[in-house]
């Protein structure tokens, strides 16, 4: 599918703004005409500009596998409605078989990178790889720069956080099918 | 002050549910008789067992060289009600003199760790710092393998968030003075 006109391009220096509260998302990566997606709560920015990112990938994934050979990721940002697929996400293997295929998500084509862009989410993440073998191989922990950014209009409307309803709320995993939306928003005064 | 009787250990295991949300936390360090308090959004879990713990905590802060001088943090995690604390401690240095008294913080000793428990937070994470120096330099990016977690009862019973208040939640900050309250709960059903 191509991109739909109500998701637009996020500015790099807000790009920071998407995963701040953070929010459970997905990863998903592709090589030689093979993709895979997986669920990943351990997630945060790590700066503002150049956006960077660093995300916990177990070394059984097959995201993992296709994310070390072409050395790019997207990171997207799963709604309420998606919970019970990134639960199926998060629980089943890219090792046997298409995932997307088997769980019936749609993609899209992402501009700077080979991984997909995951139909149904409300923003994305492209990443390139920062390569630093030690921590990969000693906590599964993975860097990526932030070299395109994308949300739904209406969700992310001038780089602010809406989310019109609830069932296009980000969410934050607790554990097994447990889960958190993100709840209201409120402001400290005296900061803008 | 000593340790109130409603703030009980949560067992190791179980300590990455602390984190696994995505709360904006507190960080708290001391050394040589000198402690300091910073507020970070970009933390996450690392591991489940034993359990470990990434924040990002900028070269430029006080707590940092307390912390690099001592090898120990704490993670605390703010409710709604402490809010606007959170916005203080993230706006003003400890370099000039003691946060902890300037902005009227009370304070628990850890078990574990020099550094103090943060009164008001509603769940603690004692941490040694695990040494990594190239990425503490290049991203200011440190871990930390968690040795002792403290919870409020009612607000984490058995492990479990229970939120009994709006006050008591967990928060998650955004930029500037904006913030989310941690949401309602959701179950996906087909997962314990």
């Amino acid at each position: 599918m191509s991109l739909p006109s109500n998701i637009v391009p996020v500015p790099l220096p807000k790009a920071h703004r998407l995963l701040n509260h953070g929010p459970t998302v997905l990863v998903s990566s592709a090589h030689g005409g093979r993709r895979n997606v997986m669920a990943a709560a351990w997630n945060m920015t790590l700066d503002f500009e150049p956006p960077k990112i660093a995300v916990v990938i177990d070394r059984s994934t097959y995201t993992r596998e296709l994310l070390e050979a072409s050395g790019e990721f997207v990171i997207g940002l799963p709604s309420r409605a998606m919970a019970a697929t990134v639960v199926k996400v998060g629980s089943t293997t890219g090792h046997d078989g298409d995932k997307f295929a088997e769980l019936g998500l749609e993609s899209y084509p992402a501009a700077k990178v080979a991984a997909p862009l995951v139909a149904g989410c409300v923003a994305w993440l492209e990443c390139r790889l920062i390569p630093e073998p030690h921590i990969q191989q000693r906590y599964d922990l993975f860097l990526g720069e932030v070299i395109a950014a994308w949300a739904e209009a209406e969700v992310f409307p001038d780089s602010h956080w809406q989310f019109p309803s609830p069932a296009q709320r980000t969410i934050h995993h607790v554990a097994g099918g447990h889960f958190f939306v993100t709840g209201e928003a409120f402001e400290v005064p005296g900061r803008s």
